[in-house]
Parts: C-alpha cells; structure tokens; sequence
C-alpha cells in the first residue's frame, strides 16, 4: 500500500505556506516583460573578472580549506575580517561573537529555532520581510506589528505593542527597509534600544543593505546604540548577497557568545557548515582590498537608477498615488488609492508587460492590498522609464475600472 | 537590564547538545597526532586542477547563474544530470523529484522539519550516523532501534521493532554504513523495503558512500526495490561531499513529487537555495564527464589504505579485539572487549598520538561504551601502519589496567 505522504507531515509543515504572488510571478520571468518583481542584485555589477583570478588562487593556494569540511562558526580568516568590518560600523566583537550562515536566511531560521515555540509572539513592523515572516510561520508563531512612516518604526507605538503581545523578540530593518525602503530616525534607533533594553526584549536587526546609502550621512546600527548602553540585546545579521553576490549564499550574526553558541549548535544539526568554498573566495575578495571600491561602484549605478525611477513615477504614476523616497537599498514602496488591490494590478501589469510585489506578502496580519514594492536596483534606466510609464498605465486602468 | 538569554531559549535549542567527543576530538587535530577520527574524505584526492579550468569557464560563460540567486528546488542542469544519475542505478526519477541540498546534513533536518513532531518515534540501526540523531534529537524525538551485524541491520527483529515503536520513518544506511562499515545484504533489503510498505512506514536511505565500492556487486538500492513494487514509500540521499568535495556542501534528495514539494517549501524558510557557485561548477564538472573517471582514483586509493588497515589491524590489535571488513566507504568499527570503555581509551590514545571516536556517539540509546569507529580514508598506508600500532600499544595498556 502507498504512503498517503500527508498524513505523516509535521506540525511545522501543516504551518509552512506557499505563496500564491509567487505563482503570478512566474509568468513575470517572461524576457518582454520588466520586472521591479525581485529582490536581486544587478547581475552586471558582479565582480566576475576579480573572482577568476581569486578562483584560481583559492584552488591552487588554499584548495584544501576551500573543498574540505570547515567548522560550523565559518572559516576563521573571514570570522576575523567580520571581525574588522563590525568594528568600522563602531560595533566591538570578537571571533566568537560572529556565526557565518548560509545568507541571512538561514540566520533568520537559526533565530526561529534557537528562540521560537508555537505560540511565542514577535514584534515586527508593518509590512515587513517577507522572508522572516515565512521562515517564522513554520515555528507557530504569532506576529504582532507596529506600522511604519517615511521615518522607520513608529516608535511612538512601540511600549503598548510590547506590553500587549509580550513578544520573544522585536525584528527590525533600520536601513533601507525591504519592502518600504524606508530608514529609522536615529533619535528612534535610541528609542527603540531603551526601550527594548527597559522591557527586556532582545532586538533583531536585520541589515543587508546597510553599506548602499545614496545620500545623506550613514545611521549607527542598533548593535552601536546598545552596546553603549551595555546592552547586549542585540542579534545583527549582515550578508554579502547585496555586496558580491547572493548565489554564494554568504551571511553572518553577530551575537553574544553565549547566542553564538547556541547559534553554532543549531546549524549543526542544519547544515553542519557553510559552504567553504564561497567563504574562503569572499574572504580573499576583502583581503585584496577590492570590496569597498566594488561597493562604490554598486551604490553610482544604483543611485543612478533611483534617481531614474522616483523621476519617472512623478512623471507616469497618476494622482493619488504615494511613494517612499529611500536613501539606499535596493526598494521603494507605493501607496495605491484605497480602491486599488494591487494583487488584481499585477495581472493588469503582466499584460502590459511590467511586474512587481504586491504588498500583502508583506503584512504578517494579510492586509496592505493597496501597495506594492518595486525594485529600482535590475533594470536600467531606460527600462526603468519604459516599465513605470507601463505600470503607470495599469494603474490607470484599474482606476477607471473601479 | 542586560537579558539572561538561556531564559529566552526554545525548547528545541533546550534539546540540542554539544558531544563531548567533540572536545576531546579537539586535541586530536594537532599535527603530531595520527588521526582516524574524522569522516572527512582525503584531500589530496580534491581534483583542484580540474576546478580550476571550470571555475574559470563558470565565471566567464555562466557568472549570472552561478552568482545570483537561484529557485530552491536547485539548478535545472544539475537536476536533470541528478535523474540521469539515478536512472544508471535503476530508478527512475524526474526533474520534480529532486532537491539539491546543502549537503545531507541538510536533506536530513529538511525531512525532521517536514516529519517530526515531538514525541514522533524514529527507527534506526544501531549504531547509526551521529550527524542524522545530532538532526533529529533537536525535534523531540523518540529513538528506537535495530541491531545490525555483518550482513547490516538485523531485519529479522524490525517487524517487532516497527509494531512496538510505531516510528514515523526507518533510517537506514544500506552500503558500507556510517560507522560500521557493513552493508544491507539483499535479501535483507527485499525484507526490509516489505516489510515497511506492509507497515506504511517510510523509509528514509541515506546513501553518502554507495559508489565507493572496493570489492564485490553493487547491490540495488532500497529506493530500486521499493519502485520495483510500486512503493513510493522511499526518501533517497545522496551527496557530492565523498565524491568530489565536501566544502561545496552538495547533496540531493529523491522523493515522491508532493514530498519534494513540501521539502522545497521547508527549505525556502531554511536557506532560500544552495550556493549557486557549487552547483553549477559541480554540474558543469560531471557534464564534462570528471566525475566518473575520478571516483575511479578514489576507490584505487582507498581500497589501498583499507587494506593498509586491515593488514595492520591483523598485526597489532590483541585477542579479543573484533572489526568489520568494509567492502566500500570510509569506515571500519571496532569491538573491544566489553572492559575497555573507549571514551577511556582515546584519552590514552591521544597520548600515544593516534585519535578516533568512540562508539557511544553513535548509539541513539548511549550504549556501545566498548566500540569504536576508524576511518580508513585520510591517512597514507605508511602512516595508518604506525597509527594502528601506537593505538594497539593504547587497547593493551587499557586491558592491562582493567
């Protein structure tokens, strides 16, 4: 007799939920179709020439570190580089405080596992990362949020919220919010810090395009403003997805050591390591000095195709419709008139050969059927142009039809 | 308030745990020391040279895919060479049955995530893979077992086992098992594979050494014989780790297309995908048709050094000492007389400079103190001669004091 495979499915996997938008975006892979859909880097910005020559001295000078087993903190080189880089954002730490992860993602699930059983809350502004919101889910998890304005987290709300749904931790994108490209205030960074520290709440800060600011002057991280207070509330990820490339699937956390540990523990069990091979590259890459120039290059182009896209919505996208004016990161995030559900925009825009997120994989609670993320970071900015005066006109569309 | 972070903690992470054999093993990584601790594959058998000329040809020809994100399930080529793979062993399998995972490491917390619920029973060998109950511990679960002996895992008392523990799957390593080095005779493998469809159990096969055969037929694997009944009832694992290098953390998992769905969905909240980098080099190295000529190099250089052992095992172990004669893989297990405790005896074999892991690790139920595991792979015959002398010189001394 076979095996009716879903009855023998855990509880964790009766939580895990596909998402239907990622349905409609498979038709948005179409090549005539611009899409302001992903979450990717430019892939033209990558260092390809600079990772041959690394490639074949990884292999030929460090072959047995790059295809060997490693320890599951990650490749020491790279620890300590973390090490440096941390303390250039003003953030003391040591070897033992950083866990190399497989991407952001896997720290954001290390997280889930180490802190979260069904029923445990978390504090998260409204919208939020998609991402986190799924790999949380699948933990039984409850979401309380607090909304967001062109300045970040409405700390102003944040006490009641805390004091309402006793959460296990707050998770926070002060920089370049995906998906509302917005950044936190400072004088709400130190806010938020005390009063996390007051309630005794440890502060997930989720950071991954923190080094792609276009303008204005760089924010403390939150991991800054506790340890001054002595805090040590703070768990901070940072990745080189955005920096060199995602397909090596490089993070990290910074932790106390004791966190670290547990951290250590959990990815044992997930994945026994990360992939060395990527960690000594990406290591070598920083040794030769060629991040920054590369992340330099990254923020011209991309500040370029901002400028090219918050242009072309003032001159495309009708009345009535708000948009975030991000200082970085990769996302801005458009407010559409109430009557507008931009899910039903998408199949309009698809027609018209342009894509996007539609906003409500990005509330924890499913509302936010009024907006949308859109990337600026793929396209150029022709195709920027081309794409907004599309979506533009979906967007009429709809308008009149409602 | 500083936060006292072990309160925080889920009660998963309250069940992870740290071997203590791993701190003893630390000593075991000076160079003075002979090591046949490690399940690590030799290193001078890493085909560098060959990486090389493809990381090149990756980065100039296919850079976008190997360094931007990719879609979960793994990339398309690798997967269809995966089902091609599979069809030389016998099943037959398509693109929608694969999942490329970050190692077997990986595959086996995927397959806890998607099962497991607490006090969920699982039924193994015994000894089994430390790395699958390190994975699984972490779920609450109940670990029952089969004994194994030369033949593998005595199927004549898994029908009891199964009725009394009900388990929700049976994970078993069929050839050359880690770490008993024996392998499922196929009578066995028909019993087994009837016996778990009769009790709609599946089976999960973790096959990391399969075509590291040094004598001897190839046996079908439990997946063949179940397909052969129209079973569905079979998770298969398979892994790049032993044939071309662990550190690109490379493995897949075949399973009915629903479960490989759900599996999918696990490891989007887990990783979002493997490192890109790996699965392209990898698949454009077996494309080129390297993988087979090279596992060709290893088995030559392995069959070797398991010889090397056994002729040394033969010299300088005392009466009363009994091992397995592994026909493939990279291990062979020890059984000491039931007064030597082994975790005793590492202690006087590290000061002898031999090291290797004591056998409780591998018992789900904390037994086996008198077993020991020794790997094969990563010492040069010379040196494996001298190391079995000095840890022969280490079990005498042992007896001699009981």
């Amino acid at each position: 007799m076979s095996i009716r495979w879903h009855d023998y499915y855990s509880e964790c996997a009766r939580r895990m939920t596909s998402s239907a938008i990622r349905e409609i975006l498979k038709f948005a892979q179409r090549p005539e179709i611009i899409s302001f859909a992903g979450g990717m880097p430019a892939p033209e910005l990558f260092p390809t020439k600079e990772m041959e020559e690394i490639c074949s001295y990884t292999l030929t000078e460090k072959g047995t570190e790059a295809l060997q087993y490693g320890i599951t903190e990650g490749y020491p080189p790279l620890r300590s580089f973390l090490v440096e880089k941390m303390a250039a954002y003003g953030l003391g730490t040591s070897e033992e405080n950083i866990v190399v992860t497989a991407g952001s993602q896997q720290a954001l699930d290390l997280i889930g596992r180490v802190f979260l059983d069904p029923g445990d809350a978390i504090l998260l502004e409204k919208p939020s990362y998609v991402g986190a919101i799924q790999a949380w889910r699948a933990y039984g998890v409850k979401f309380a949020t607090v909304p967001l304005d062109e300045k970040g987290m409405r700390v102003d709300l944040l006490e009641e919220a805390i004091m309402e749904s006793k959460p296990k931790f707050i998770y926070v994108l002060p920089n370049f919010h995906n998906p509302a490209g917005v950044t936190l205030a400072l004088e709400r960074r130190e806010k938020l810090v005390e009063l996390a520290a007051r309630h005794s709440v440890p502060i997930v800060e989720d950071d991954p395009y923190g080094e792609l600011r276009y303008e204005g002057e760089h924010l403390p991280p939150l991991a800054v403003l506790d340890a001054k207070r002595n805090g040590g509330n703070v768990l901070y990820l940072g990745t080189f997805s955005k920096l060199i490339a995602p397909g090596l699937r490089l993070g990290w956390v910074v932790a106390p050591a004791e966190v670290a540990r547990q951290l250590v523990l959990a990815k044992q069990g997930a994945d026994l390591h990360t992939n060395s091979f990527g960690q000594v590259m990406v290591y070598e890459y920083c040794r030769r000095g060629l991040l920054q120039p590369h992340i330099e290059e990254i923020i011209a182009t991309y500040r370029e195709r901002r400028d090219a896209m918050l242009a072309a919505l003032e001159r495309y996208f009708p009345e009535g419709v708000r948009w975030t004016k991000p200082e970085g990161g990769l996302f801005l995030w458009v407010i559409l008139p109430e009557e507008v559900d931009s899910v039903e925009l998408l199949k309009e825009a698809v027609e018209e050969k342009v894509a996007f997120v539609p906003g409500t994989a990005f509330y924890a609670d499913g509302t936010g059927h009024n907006t949308m993320r859109l990337t600026f970071a793929t396209a150029n900015p022709e195709m920027i142009e081309e794409g907004i005066k599309r979506l533009g006109k979906a967007i009429k569309k709809r308008l009149e039809a409602s």
